[in-house]
């Protein structure tokens, strides 16, 4: 019979660095994302406005409303870590896109995409993890939809959450916002979720004392805002860290970074099992901190808010936004030189979400 | 190491048929589905209210506004069928389930899980079939994400839609306010979608002439509720067919159902089909048809504004909303006996959306 695949074809578009097939790289949120986004889907899905800086979340008005609206699938393995579980990763995930574009999160979708054979017991403690992730941080999850693929076609389970939140009126933070002059607060230390994600990981296993980060922050993201108008733009630096979440403002803004290594806290047991591993701390994932872009009247105000919630208990200003080399950031090392920090082309740690 | 595991542990509330593992049944859409939801998700995410009609769509009071929120994931297999792609199937489901609770579709989200190796012009097309559906539909496809996993753990592509939409003022569609006397409306003839994908799936492909009706049905309901306030109820009969739809409404109104067998539309070629695989037409799904509840006084204007629209042509009035055998839907048959319609236990066709 006649091949149902649409025979008009498709010409792949993509600089893509030579590639003809998807790999692990496209899903690792860094430059070969960027590329699949840019040159695949805004224009398959007719968004003509590439001039316009991915967020995390889409910011809509909706009947008098800013409506926020984002959407994340979670794959990361093994499903439980230290510290935490997919299911904590999916409901903290999708609420902290809400909240880095200063909304209210309001309710969560779940779509679950199920291996034939996944014990019921792991499914259900992954939904009670969701169900008490939610329930801590005061957000309904609303609607669902299952399906099952057959052994072999899915490591377990997959999850995707979705988040609907209420932007207030007064509230603008975007990533494009951030200015000369503002002041970087990274809400404390780095690189703890990816470390305890590789450190119960097949053939790597290298003992349990790092925990994930994995918190909900619009609670923090309120108090920031409550106390510190002059917050410009947030990021929460997940799949590629601190300096993918350092890049992207950057290029979304037009502005460049100066940060001072040593000032981004990282605790010893990071230092170590990144050291171990050949990783940059600085390139590893969170899923409980925040980067703020504050302007330098507001930075004092929002760093003392910062530290006053528990989120925040450790945040710390990390450098300054600058109209010098823009798109670029620069780190100021431990021994007085400057590097350039850039995003990692794929995937330095496949699946850490 | 310690197992990093919850050590509480977790016992499984299940009727679950003697299953402690998830079987390809718990994607179905049918009575394994429900056990799911009903025994292990809804408990887990705390909501209590486990008497709460299941419905497509939630609908939430949002400043003001009542926002319809939905989510589905799309594992079709294979990625293309005749008449569609998993591309329009998951902007097309996804609009459907916010018709369906009378909500005007606003904007969806798309979450990509991709499997390493995938052609990227496969994943170009599934983009610009979503894209073009989208367009067609007038809705946008407002935010996304995407993960890769290894070869081997996902079949080319799975996707999540999930989308938010507005529901007029006046509008109140829900599963539970069917109720005795209204008459049950098809808008068109049932099992093209499930009948297409199995005619190009591997080890089974019978020839093509059957085209999925995959389309969006928000226009239709539009006109439909335009022409007849007295819709009660909406639904969309996808997996486990129109006969799960019957059921899941009578179930969830409390209600019994009459229909007559002869007054379903089944196409010549999807008959065949069914006959050839052992099938029930009533079983197999369909992605562009409406079942709809309308008040006797208001069914004739509804059926009308049905055939004006190119998506209702040949709609037409199967049935009836009795008071008797509340949750039991009943189909006289062509030669005037008469036989209980249930739903499939789980998955009569696997990976069919």
């Amino acid at each position: 019979m006649a091949d149902p695949v649409d025979p008009t074809g498709w010409t792949c578009p993509l600089p893509l660095r030579d590639h003809h097939q998807v790999v692990l790289g496209h899903g690792g949120g860094g430059v070969l994302s960027s590329e699949l986004i840019e040159h695949l889907f805004l224009p398959a899905f007719g968004t003509t406005d590439t001039a316009r800086a991915p967020a995390d979340s889409a910011v809509l008005d909706v009947a008098g409303a800013r409506l926020a609206f984002s959407t994340d699938s979670y794959v990361v393995r093994p499903l439980f870590f230290p510290g935490g579980s997919i299911g904590e990763l999916a409901v903290h995930g999708t609420i902290n896109d809400l909240a880095c574009a200063g909304a209210v999160p309001v309710a969560l979708s779940a779509g679950f995409i199920l291996e034939e054979g996944l014990e019921l017991a792991v499914l259900g403690r992954v939904a009670q993890a969701m169900g008490r992730a939610a329930a801590a941080a005061g957000v309904r999850l609303a609607t669902g939809d299952t399906k099952v693929v057959e052994r072999g076609l899915a490591d377990g389970l997959y999850v995707n959450t979705s988040g609907i939140g209420l932007v207030p009126a007064e509230v603008d933070i975007r990533p494009e916002r951030a200015r000369p002059g503002d002041r970087v607060i990274v809400s404390g230390p780095v690189g703890e979720h990816g470390v305890a994600v590789l450190s119960v990981r097949d053939g790597l296993e290298f003992g349990g004392e790092v925990r994930s980060d994995t918190t909900a922050l619009h609670g923090l993201v309120a108090a920031v805002l409550a106390a510190a108008p002059g917050v410009h733009a947030l990021r929460d630096p997940t799949r590629g860290g601190l300096a993918t979440a350092l890049c992207e403002i950057a290029a979304a803004s037009g502005t460049g970074i100066e940060f001072a290594e040593r000032a981004v806290p990282v605790p010893p047991a990071v230092e170590a099992a990144c050291g171990f591993l050949g990783l940059d701390p600085l390139h590893v994932a969170n899923e409980g901190k925040l980067v703020a872009f504050v302007a330098d009247a507001d930075a004092d105000a929002a760093l003392a808010a910062m530290r006053a919630h528990p989120a925040g208990r450790d945040a710390a200003v990390i450098g300054t936004v600058t109209a010098e080399h823009p798109g670029v950031v620069v780190g100021r090392t431990a021994f007085g030189g400057t590097r350039i920090v850039d995003r990692p082309l794929g995937e330095q740690l496949p699946r850490i979400c």
